[in-house]
């Protein structure tokens, strides 16, 4: 079974579906309330996404040589699979942080939560209502993560390979997530912090570490381990470079978003950083503008623009060649590794398609 | 060593420090940022506490035949150790839940981070701030009481035993918040509810199962499980209903809390639920009189009246029947086990510290 096509995507839902019937037993003593609550996490797990993590988890599994019918494939999957409960915390808590009302057309966690306090005519205040619950729905996500590599029928040794690089991984990404608000907090405008933010809230997270637990489980060689790890961060930085320049210059209708949202909330992008490095050089009356702008709300005249500016200063263009240089690296460290043809193959597809698609 | 001496709880501290020190390769990396907040945990976790579930994991372990002088010790130790974790997150993520400003007399995690942001004059809402940094460092408190667990040097297989009673706790843990939250939101009134919400977010998360995690770590007999369980329900709910009594009755001066705090907080606590469930039946004017000022900023004059009232309704003397009959079962249950002389002299002592305190 190859990563990214649907019967991969069936088959993580499907793992998904079956340990959160396991957990049953767990929560129905604690009664409807809870049964409820857990109900809305597994409806957001099983809501949709594209499982990348999973499947690069499972692509550096098979890239080392793990045989996809032998008798591990099953319990691989299920690890692997765990990869998006760790997703589902991450993105509960980041709509909180974020004060984001949607997500995937549906309400956040805390705002539904927040709309039920307040259908109900509860006591206390709603906002923060939805938020208490959310923040422990998110935390059961995370502790149910783990419980699901447990119980994924991983063999002990496998588990004791994986689990090292399990802690690093989400250690990682919650550092990047406090440099990420602590940056747009405290205005650190550097793209040395836009890139390093990248570095561990997204690529760490969403490449490097997953192929590198694919890799543990099967016990590779250091030497695969360390080109999984390069490749993944070249094309996850990449990965997000792209992102950056679609929030800004992306077709609402492809993206889903609003165009420039990304300008609205004025994120802190790499893109952002390198055109304030260049306008401060060069058009202080572009850096002012810039500052004066970003993170305000625009009108789509204002959007256009900013565009032209962010264009003008040669900023465009050079994330685009950061994008290039990073997929070409990243390209070159998996072609000469040990990897399989077929898993060298799906990873360049995976990385081709994550840096210059459209959406 | 015995549980609960102050070479315990240096013990504890010492694998703790050590497991902390061991972090510092993975938090390093993404700056100073990171490693303050990482530090903020540290000092959290330090700052002290009874450490109170690692001693009954390590009673429990002692019990089923643990020895503390072997080889295993250490490693059963650090397991034990890591329950500090789940708990700093479970404190870390309830101080934003119930918004409260201090803990231990310091500012509690969200609060010291508001502080911080608006000291610094940084952009955006110090409260929001403070509160989106907490929600991290309990995640991260929660992922690392996993990964101390795994980097404890435990066996495998006793890893294995060890994980899905770890599991139990921190689903029932998160359920028992859950419930606590939606009871107070939804005014649900009953002894039913609030016993619940003891059972699972007190005595099965502080007693019950670190005495089964330190059973499944020593493969404890099936037996003995049952039996620690049903002392570690019971005794876990005489605790909280103790908790329960001094929160409305404890002297300042013992307690460290200001004298009915509880009911200014307005806490749906077992001894109010049993008040309203008698002042229902036999005094509606005592019921209203509860109903109107629970939960609101009481003068000491009028928590003096409520105090008159809970004890004229026979809701203090009924809670104080129930701590009693719970210890005498949870006691019983210890007693015919298959536990060593010694734990059961430990326990024994560690159910009357609990049931019998005065703060």
């Amino acid at each position: 079974m190859k990563a990214g096509t649907p019967a991969f995507v069936q088959a993580v839902e499907a793992a998904l579906t079956d340990f959160f019937r396991t957990r049953r037993a767990a929560v129905e003593p604690l009664g409807p309330v809870f049964v409820q609550a857990a109900e809305t996490l597994v409806l957001f797990v099983l809501r949709g996404g594209k499982r990348t993590r999973p499947a690069f988890a499972w692509t550096g599994w098979l890239g080392a040589g793990g045989d996809p019918t032998g008798p591990d494939a099953a319990a691989v999957l299920k690890a692997c699979a765990a990869l998006e409960l760790v997703q589902a915390c991450a993105l509960i808590h980041d709509d909180i942080i974020d004060s984001s009302r949607t997500r995937r057309r549906f309400p956040t966690v805390h705002v539904d939560f927040e709309q039920r306090h307040r259908d109900r005519g509860w006591a206390g205040d709603s906002e923060h209502f939805g938020t208490s619950v959310a923040i422990l729905i998110g935390d059961l996500a995370l502790a149910w993560a783990d419980d699901m590599v447990h119980a994924s029928g991983l063999e002990p040794a496998a588990i004791a390979r994986f689990a090292p690089v399990w802690a690093l991984m989400r250690t990682e990404v919650l550092g990047g997530q406090l440099l990420d608000i602590n940056g747009e907090a405290g205005g650190d405008e550097s793209v040395a912090a836009a890139l390093r933010i990248n570095r561990y809230k997204t690529a760490a997270y969403t490449v490097e570490r997953p192929l590198h637990l694919g890799a543990a489980i099967a016990d590779a060689e250091p030497r695969l381990v360390e080109d999984y790890r390069t490749f993944g961060t070249d094309i996850g930085i990449a990965f997000q470079l792209r992102d950056d320049l679609l929030g800004v210059f992306g077709d609402p209708a492809v993206t889903g978003k609003p165009s420039g949202d990304d300008l609205r909330e004025g994120k802190r992008t790499v893109l952002i950083a390198e055109a304030l490095q260049r306008a401060d050089r060069t058009d202080p009356d572009a850096a002012a503008l810039l500052r004066a702008s970003i993170g305000t709300d625009l009108t789509a005249d204002e959007v256009e623009h900013l565009r032209a500016v962010l264009t003008g200063l040669g900023a465009v263009d050079e994330v685009e060649r950061r994008i290039t240089d990073l997929t070409e690296q990243g390209l070159a460290a998996i072609e000469s590794s040990s990897a399989t043809q077929a898993a060298k193959q799906q990873l360049r597809a995976m990385a081709l398609a994550a840096t210059r698609r459209a959406a």
